[in-house]
């Protein structure tokens, strides 16, 4: 069945395997009149590209976006916009191998139980690189949110064992270290372990924070739809994520409710319905807030936005692909031992942070659109009825 | 916009208020020839319902569930089954007071945002008996996966800071626990502590913890549709769920990648496609495999099923309402102090734990029927062409 | 797979057996502050209910709508508006014979061969009643388009070969005639041919014109989700409905471009946007514009509204339930002669009028409610921004 | 909102303007196991390519495809399949003068009215150039189909007055007439109609038929996912379409329902479930029936088919590009007088109908995934359990 697609009115459809001929998203539902052109795509597929530092893959690939619809005189027309990146630098010899056996935490074995068959290269469909038509898409999202002042910020909270100590995040640090993690003490240690664990022919994981300012309240659908449970499937369906949270997230299990429950203030909403912050967290390293007295809730409350500060956190395993050797059962189903080649990110967080940024902007965006439609006051005021 | 709906091909729409007329569900797109009563709906609908002990709500919810479609002479039809559960013992009166004001933690502030008014009464469309229809519906999944050798069984992980020790549980125990604690040593701890919350006009949270054995491989689709990403969506949009991962989850993010792969061990995958097993966790308290030495993946690879245990877990906050005082502010943004009154549970994870258990049914039998159209030759063999 | 919901924001799903406890319809997706009570919905019942006339079926059927969710003092709330109508006078025994054989133009045979059996009682799911949940739903679409100017006013324009003059249908004429056509003379002739049809123990079709007025300029989506293939869909999906067109629909496949083209005229598209007309065509039997010189469109070009009034007809066939002895196989595929008994509709196109205006209703609201997302300034100026 | 995608398990997403860089389609949901290659994909597109005979545009465009992901080895993946066409020879500036003005019978009015402006280069969007999308996906669809024994086959049915006689039509004529009207004396005639009405600057109009063989009893789905539904949505989103019928369409408008019931006649099912034929009307001109005596149904009853031969026509404007003088307005409401430039069909029936094709393809192709899941005996056995 089709799953490549996200979204209900602000609808991405992603395509391409990393080996194909391209990689690439159609946007469809995208509102006329925003500004784009390929230099502000390119800007966030900059931040996910590889070869950034020595801590991603060092392939050479260009990854330069192409624009083939959608847009005209500068700005998007409301049609579907497509957008393109031709696959450059296939060294597919390296993955001739990996035909015939199953690595271990890819998804070699579940393609091929799901499908009879696979396109082996590089991990064809479940590579990373289809993330590219994420951030590609998440791009237009983002443009389109700022210019409402609503922002979405992601960064590396947590490397290993190494995390951020919450109080000295600053949100102008995070392009300042090389794997986007804002507090740049935390970032140096982060960056030893790196180096340690390469050295190890080993991979680290970490955890990704994404902050979204700005956001009205009222956005988010009861029950199935909620801002928060749409944030959790967009954010666990990237590549190799394994726990998501808002807010407190896991944290509330051990709580009572009088120290969890977030008490109103009775400050002024509209006043903070759209601000620029440079902390997102206080003295305390507590998530900030200006309706309620603390925002454990993480900005959202029965699924729908409060206007506060909306924090969600992903959990990322470490880079499956290591040189260490391993074993695991070729297509016969013999044991067999391995050594993966190939040239492979000793972590992933720092060129997810985007994709994280990425997801988070086109679900706020998606479903802020879906909220123009709750009053039926509002819908006749907008029709001039 | 619609936000109601779960599911592409099974598919439930629920619907109700808690002090409505009646609390209900439509299921559509379930397959026909599934034997079903009212009795096996009525069985899972117990066990969320309040009054069960002393941890949950005194009040008495009938909550008979009543079928009024789709099925004949005791088997489903392919058309939409429709149920409903009569509200009664509506207390409204306790609720008129909180018309005026916002309760912290619950969605009042942010329904008012989002539709301009609410229906206040115990909570309306926000309140946890929305979660009924989710259940019935979530019974009839069950009802199918068993029939095909596939158990979905989730039990209470942690209660505050008490956990269970995961080489103690056993599945048999869960009963045993009058809050589906299955190591009863840590059952009994966990009640005295929520005895002491209680006292102190307190509540406390949580963690649910889901299994689901003998999904076949191949289940879940590629990119967004992954069967992760929805089960983090499913699980997050109930009420008070803040924190969902997968297998290892959160702890990925301090592991080396040499300790997170699961190395494939070359069993047979078709002896153990369906199978009943009594303990999930091995004595190191590892979630058990068939096909992989570990199971740190948690039965899912680039978000398709590996046929291995599903391990889904789920972070729960204390209930919001509590007896004692708090502050907020009322519809005017003035300040005022509130005493929540009317009867509430003093947590919420027990009850909750059905409802897990039903949202990812829903979700694996919706996957498992997706992925029926995967391979052309089998779509062939299925028509005889 | 699901197939009994229809729209995407304002999202209905009917369900119910024509012989089943009950019949109902869940609206989920409908903006708060509706204006909504049983009243308005069984105004709407009322006319497709049987037994208004001596050309419907004389089953008493009561039919009265219980609405169960959604509506709080008076008003919608923005959540799933569930509706109810119980079955009764049920004569069930009157079914039992067909429970063996397929009738003809009947939906008996093809339903056993999708699901294997079927609820043969009425005609189960395939029964006319299933439009009950359509007409409810149509009138919460009818209500809110109401209130923004915006009429749909469906009619029977022929029934066998009695056709209504297009240049004498006036719209306070459709309920002064017992079968709803608005040319009184051409009602008179088609009653006395359903009488002479009757005699015969046969049934006759016809044809339901729909115009809608007031729709403002920009209602569609492009490519799949124009207005008129949705209108199209929306329609033919009613039970006997076997062809439907827009505006001049199959007369254009015999005109040339220079005749068939309406030509902009310059009219100030402001003034007309909303309007009530008595009339729909003009002396001369066309359809009436303010915008183009004339409206062979049918008030969309491209698939997008143009503020013009919209014309969709619908053509029925003749009720398939015939006293007339006919032939036909039974299960084990022998052929056998039958006579359909039971009280049945000597022609369906009166009771299916409503039916036509309702789905019409659904569509335009739904795709009004999508339209608002088409362009950026107008999503900042909404929130604001 | 997005409206550009189309189906629900095999899913395709158009894009692309007729002037922009070039025209696409995804397709999501593919199953995996189908030979494909793009020479496949072109034989259907150069069906619909322009300058094939002198009643087509005669510019020269190429529309070679490209296919640029989800096939491997010569077969599809199951991953998204991705195909382009980019454009060329494009007379832009022939355009660049009606991006002041409204022509008559196009979109230019609505797109403006919608989203404020538009590519208004030989009509963006709007464009029949956005048809290549819907072939290369169709092209799919028929190759699966014709896989499994499923024949779609379209023709000019009507020109004009000019109509081929149902007697007289054999496939194999269809290729043979330059208009792909298989009654070869009619198309004869027509052609000499189109000289007439080209030679006076004008532009005709038509009707497709559509007849699909050896669609297994089953497809569809009840209620709004009726085959004749989604069939009749799938035609009526064709740009140029007014009106779409089934069977016997609206003829039994005036039909008794004695004369148009089809009595079942005991026939083996399984015998004609999948055939080809080399006619489709018996001597009297009568669509062909195995299972019924007649079939004026046109394979559907109660939205499911019946196993039969299904027929699905559809109604063609004449191009609405016409080089006489027309009167329109211009944006700022003006009125003048337009003389269309460029290079138009005289009639677009010919290249619509492996458009008209396609659509069919692809509804049948989906519906009938779907059908896959409707019973639960057939689940199991479909996965061994």
């Amino acid at each position: 069945m089709a799953g490549s697609s996200f979204g209900n009115i602000f609808r991405i459809s992603t395509w391409g395997e990393s080996h194909g001929k391209a990689i690439g998203v159609v946007v469809d539902g995208c509102p006329a009149g925003i500004e784009l052109n390929e230099e502000i795509i390119q800007a966030y597929l900059d931040r996910r590209k590889p070869g950034q530092n020595r801590f991603s893959t060092q392939r050479a690939e260009g990854d330069k976006v192409e624009i083939l619809s959608g847009v005209f005189e500068g700005e998007t027309t409301g049609t579907p916009i497509s957008m393109i990146v031709h696959n450059k630098d296939q060294h597919s010899k390296d993955y001739s191998e990996i035909a015939s056996y199953y690595r271990p935490g890819h998804a070699d074995f579940t393609f091929d139980a799901k499908y009879g068959f696979r396109d082996y290269r590089g991990g064809g469909r479940s590579s990373g690189r289809e993330t590219i038509g994420r951030v590609a898409a998440g791009a237009i999202a983002m443009t389109a949110l700022k210019s409402m002042g609503i922002e979405v910020t992601a960064y590396t909270a947590q490397i290993g064992n190494v995390k951020c100590d919450r109080e000295k995040i600053e949100k102008v640090n995070i392009l300042k270290s090389p794997i986007y993690m804002p507090d740049l003490e935390a970032s140096e240690r982060a960056m030893e372990a790196l180096d340690f664990s390469r050295a190890e022919m080993d991979s680290m994981g970490g955890i990704v924070d994404c902050v979204i300012t700005g956001v009205p309240a009222g956005v988010g659908e009861p029950v199935f739809d909620k801002l928060d449970a749409t944030l959790a499937k967009a954010v666990m369906s990237i590549g190799a994520v394994k726990g998501v949270q808002i807010g407190s997230g896991f944290e509330v299990a051990s709580k009572r409710g009088s120290e969890n429950n977030d008490e109103f203030t009775g400050e002024s909403q509209s006043e903070n319905s759209a601000f620029k912050i440079s902390k997102f967290f206080d003295e305390d390293g507590e998530l900030i807030s200006n309706i309620k007295s603390t925002n454990h809730a993480g900005g959202i409350l029965g699924g729908i936005s409060d206007s506060d500060p909306i924090l969600v956190s992903a959990a990322f395993k470490p880079t499956p692909s290591i040189a260490k050797t391993q074993s695991t059962i070729n297509k016969k189903g013999e044991q067999i031992d391995i050594n993966i080649k190939g040239r492979h990110d000793p972590v992933i967080v720092p060129r997810a942070v985007v994709v994280v940024e990425s997801m988070a902007a086109i679900t706020v965006f998606d479903l802020l659109l879906s909220s123009m439609t709750s009053r039926m006051d509002k819908i006749k005021e907008f029709f001039g009825r």
